[in-house]
């Protein structure tokens, strides 16, 4: 055989392995892993290097509208080129729905600007801001079909939070068609509750942002959505956990029997609450949902993703500008924290930080760093076998590490489209060098070798997690 | 001194001690405990009998109002004589407002029927409804410096139920005035996604009740209600626990610091969800929310009131008529278990279920059962020190209990207004066979010697555990 | 009646209620509460005071011989006088077993030691050091019926400990004649080990004394106790807890349904490990076990304190002299942690303490205090009702407090025979200021009016919560 | 490339990954996955089946010897057949130490009896039986750089039992070497206790294994022996879990910290308590320890399986002869159930019912099988990547399965040296049907075509989760 592209002497890791092997790769997917390689019309040198499958990234947030006329800072050429040069190959973003519309309306837009323009694979989620009749009896179902598997709903941000019984009538949607749902918990009248009381005291700066949604805040809402789950018997996602409490209502339901896969993030690893009280406002810069907590937060976070409260490490990439004209993180009058737009950047730097972090620090290993960051993304969403792993069969998504590599992190390095990085000046060891998509080398040496427009949308099959069923039997 | 009455040769107990006094009663308050007790105008012999504080039971619902025009089946002369004759001589039934109504005007309403038709003391707690801006801002801040200090809130029923907002709001005033915050902890939204899978199925029996409101339902209420009072920063009574995972939710707020007291009641002991299986109708006579479980949330039950996860044991006294003219919860044609009212009766049952099957049978000592039926309500709900137990100083509220009588429970022998009792047939041990209030006999050897408008009503202090607070600080 | 000693004016507290009543004394019992008092030999005028019950320590050392040599700082004349100060009425000192020797023979040497040398009066617990089959077969039946109804076994001390196969035969003991078990929990040969890992290092300074006993010993020591308990079942006292992972293990416990009474000591809410670090040995003034821990475990032990993890509040009193002839706890030449005798004094303070950090801090109530230095003490090891509470036909042992009057505490100012108290010139608000024993006044505003002699030896009955039985029926 | 051997068609799993490749094997070593194969010597046609890892069973016990002079039913010929037919590649039973011998002469004796009789590899343990001063300080650690990795230590058994003391310092020869340990937890003085109140009652009958060996006393051993390991510092695995109780007891080590390996076995999924209750001593068939429990413990193990609580699935085999002509299990004259040899066959049905009840079933899938069965086997035990998966340069060590035939279980088709099994007439679906050691096949279609000696010793390397330290710094 010969091959499009040989990937010879690396270590290779998988989410259970670590060995060392060539990959000859044809036709954009991996045909053969060991044994004699013959003719390649490419060969990139790994010696030395780890050969990881290229990291998926399910939490994302690209070009997506705001009620508040807010611009996002990434649209898909520069979020997907962000992504890229981060080591992933393929990126999940939310297509979300505008009240009152059908989502098919908001799918077409979305696909239109993803269209040509992406530079890594792509895939969409759908966040379900107005479950009608219509939507839950017939799009849904419809859409399930036609390969968007998964549904985000909210319980927070009064344009976008769903009731109890909205979020029971998506569940049941996914009970019905085997759809995954994701949910983003926080209490949000907790949340207006407390901004009432901040703003009668005066306490309006950004660091208050992370004293209104206080950790009991998130893990009421964790706990409620693990039950709503219960009660209407669905897996489920709990994305972007900051905490120990919200981890424990994670391994509550578990221990209940139930299936509910848990996900965090590099802010919750790297920043704190005190990040958010920055001088002159430079706090706006670290204003996410939930906030970045403290110290034991953090050790807390370390440990669910060595346990295995996690089994998914995401970005939550959500980028916005400090300095855009309309001075939205970076108001020039007197505003409230109410008003900056909540979420970070971190596509591009997800994986160096918790390489650098995790693996070179002793506290994950390299297959537990595969499973967190590309398999079980995969599984969770319906993209393996094809996807997430190195495997003969799947795509040749791979992204080539230099474990000897140190780099102080500065948003002028960084393929976004904001303006600064709430990582600046961290010191990271370990960085990808060369990704290759679908058996295209797209980046080689810090160097953009692909186009935009190589990435490509890809329908997803089920979560693994989920299974259609019709069954109503009840059982107290 | 010339007494009024004396209680010569009992055991008394109070929430700590047993020991052998006479008691000497003048102007209706215990002046002497031991000693020589002179002359006077009355004299009961309780030798080999239990003096204990009148019960006080702080759940009972009487004439109150339903949406759906169902009379109930106790007025104030009913429900005290019942309440009376088992043991007690303090109720504290619920005055409900009425949505777009000010509670000024249901207070007015529920005096009139309490007044002049009372055979024991009363107070009255205020279900909020509707915590409209005035309501919250003026009327409730006014009621309890008129001694209205409790309010309750429902988590279900859609025409009580509150949003987490309304319930803050409803807290917060809680906080500021130093008023105490009980909650009925299902969540309205589950309950009604699963009566909409129960009907799609055909399933309208009264064992529906049950299986619509399962345990996952009482125990998210449950954690969210605390959640809700961490948020607020509120003490919080969670009433009627059914089971050990809403037990659980108590014991972790605790263990994080909440003051969070717990309540349960008979049918949590007594009753099974297989009771609402009977034939032809008959288990609507068991339809109360949360519903009866299993036999391993009874024994989660006991052990709660063992170990102190409860504080109150009350009746949750709420009556309907099995064979009302009205057919409501007996009717002729088909109809769906949603339309049965939610309520048993219980208020002349608690003290001996809980005498005869705690008591007796070794689950707690004496000075437990004072605390639960009587100190601890009195405490809770600021009738304390003036009841809730045998002092001197404190009201002369007295049961006499006859240990050695064992008696079949009959309807036919019950003071209240429905027409069946959920525990026929049941053989208890321990009744209580004088009555006294305020230091007149009101019952002796089952005879009514008191007479209606004997019980008055009594405007309460704040609770021990609530203290008004104007504190706006937060830390996360 | 004419009343011996009527105390007038006075807040009575009880473990339930607080009230206002005079007290009428005759025969050295409580006769009369309120009412009319009449004659009276003496008065007490106790008005702005608390009258309370007369403390009971369970947990004191007096006069108990050691291995080394070691003298202990207190007899029965020092250590009752101390106690006696410090607003007790009743102290339990244990009296130990010597090895290879029969009780009685310590039992007749300790009673020779007490009689007619005490200030308060005592009771007896065993120490069980050589469980040989006829002290098993025997001796211990008899001892309990004899009024010895408590032992005590230690999982550590090199010259103490019981094998587990020991502690289960003397918890059989229990188990057939309603004796209730003390047990000291810490892992022995886990502090061995540590002890050497430390001397192969050369870490000998007195601050060893906390490393060399971490959390971990006393976790597994309580977690194995509460089991062995389980396996002979058998209700059971883990004395001086002094962290939330020991308290977590009997609350797990206790959800198993065991009985386990837990008690804490006024050093494990007033010391840290760091108070063993003092400069030129002084750090020996603070070695006792299980050690003091950190702030955290302060906040836990306080937490138990008021959600009744712990139902008794002893002092551990264990009094060693700092400067003794004999150099032990200031030993001139070079020697180790290791020989510091274990112990620190406490009788004297152990109220005071609990009044001013607990009651006057609003972190528990009157009757709270009262439980826990008094009425459960008495209830638990089989004083009550004669002990333990105010009421009429309790024996008139009582303390009037004056909680308005603060005072720094100085060794100089103390009754015991150490030359030095731990709680040096801490500031504490709250004192017993009279001290009544069997209706005699022992001290009255600071001066000693009782004799020594006037306390005397108690038999007991059996605790409440442990009953002989034959049975031998066996469930996994 | 010539293969010597290639498996065509298969579907490959390994602990992350299923998918479809041929396998090329050359010099025992896997060299190529995937892609063209060329020549091949022979070749196995694989189609419609799975292609495994070989097991590994790091649990069996081979030819041990007995202090009471009784013969293990399996020798290291029959005991490596019957692992080979049950689809494994690699056993490793224990070398167990004479009292007061060196473990070098253990050693040498049970190669003299493994060498050239092994259908399989293997590699050995070493029971720590008598760690004296030489063993700790000279022999143990010059084993371990012999590729003794793991020692095993027992906590009952009274001629195999250690004191916490001799545990601690094999586990600090551990901490300093690296190696790992394995502790079978069960409170020897807590069952002699139990067994010596079951006599007195005389209950002697095989049921009495399990009543005299309760959930405590397994729970107890557990927490005390993490806690062992906490002092320490060093990582523990926790062998043959048979309850939820004991998982907890993991589940919070690992909470706080500690790093935990657990395993359960064939026996906690498959039998109960119950089954020790036959008739005329057949209940004698089912003594292993800790015993099998109820079926509620049955799904706690499960759930531990699907949860992660364990690791490791081993069989535990440790092979008695119920009708031994040395009457050992069915004595003919009356004996106690003290006399039953403690242990069951298993090593061949481990992997069928692993795959029959979980995989077949659904409660887990193929990766999870793999890595319980092989690859966590191998990491935990220091033989990964050699051994454990299949991956290029691994070992093929393969077996091959077929997921469509079932099968009942009879000891007649079994190929061990016992005359039961305990499994006799259960319907199992999933068997391997092919099983390749080291590329060559040793069975196929049910023939075996290998011989005794093909199987070899295999050094081992340390465990992934184990290195060596000297430090000594102490902390609380």
């Amino acid at each position: 055989m010969r091959f499009d592209l040989v990937i010879s002497n690396g270590t290779i890791a998988t989410a259970s392995d670590v060995f060392s092997a060539d990959i000859g790769i044809k036709d954009g997917i991996i045909v053969q892993i060991g044994g004699e390689m013959g003719e390649a019309a490419q060969t990139i040198d790994a010696a030395g290097k780890y050969v990881l499958p290229g990291g998926i990234d399910s939490h994302v947030h690209i070009a997506q509208p705001s009620g508040e006329g807010i611009v996002m800072a990434d649209d898909f050429e520069s979020g997907t080129r962000s992504a890229l040069f981060g080591g992933n190959t393929t990126v999940l973003p939310f297509c979300l729905q505008k009240k009152g519309r059908p989502l098919r309306e908001a799918l077409t837009a979305y696909h239109a600007l993803a269209k040509g323009n992406c530079y890594t694979d792509v895939s969409f989620h759908l966040i379900v801001s107005d479950p009608s009749e219509a939507v839950l009896g017939q799009e849904l179902p419809a859409l399930v079909e036609d390969g968007y598997t998964s549904f985000k709903v909210f319980m927070t941000y009064e344009d976008l939070r769903l009731s109890d019984a909205q979020i029971l009538e998506t569940m049941d949607v996914a009970r019905r068609t085997g759809a995954l749902v994701m949910v983003h918990c926080e209490n949000e009248d907790a949340i207006r509750y407390l901004i009432g009381r901040h703003e009668a005291d005066g306490t309006v700066a950004p660091k208050a942002h992370a004293t209104t949604r206080p950790i009991a805040v998130e893990r009421e809402a964790t706990h409620r959505a693990v039950s709503l789950a219960e009660v209407a018997d669905v897996p489920l996602v709990i994305v972007h956990v900051s905490n120990r409490e919200a981890m424990e209502e994670i391994e509550r339901a578990r221990r209940r029997g139930r299936k509910v896969i848990g996900e965090t993030c590099p802010q919750y690893l790297m920043l704190t609450a005190d990040d958010l009280d920055g001088m002159d406002w430079e706090g706006a810069k670290f204003v996410c949902s939930p906030p970045p907590r403290d110290t034991a937060s953090q050790a807390a976070c370390w440990d669910g993703l060595e346990r295995g409260v996690f089994e998914l490490f995401s970005s939550d990439h959500c980028p916005f500008r400090y300095d855009d004209p309309a001075g939205k993180l970076n108001p020039k009058g007197s505003r409230s924290f109410r008003h900056i737009p909540n979420g970070i950047p971190g596509v591009e730097l997800r994986l160096p930080i918790l390489f650098s972090e995790g693996v070179m620090k002793g506290r994950i290993d390299l297959p537990r760093f595969v499973a967190l960051t590309a398999t079980n993304q995969a599984r969770t969403y319906g993209l393996y076998p094809r996807k997430g792993t190195i495997a003969v069969g799947a795509d040749a998504d791979i992204a080539i590490w230099d474990s000897t590599l140190t780099r102080t992190v500065r948003h002028a390095d960084m393929h976004d489209g904001a303006d600064y990085t709430p990582y600046e000046g961290r010191e990271l060891t370990g960085w990808p060098t060369t990704v290759v998509l679908g058996g295209k080398i797209m980046v080689h040496e810090g160097e953009l070798l692909g186009s935009k427009g190589d990435g490509t949308y890809r329908s997803r099959g089920r979560s693994q997690y989920a299974t259609p069923t019709q069954e109503q039997s009840f059982e107290t």
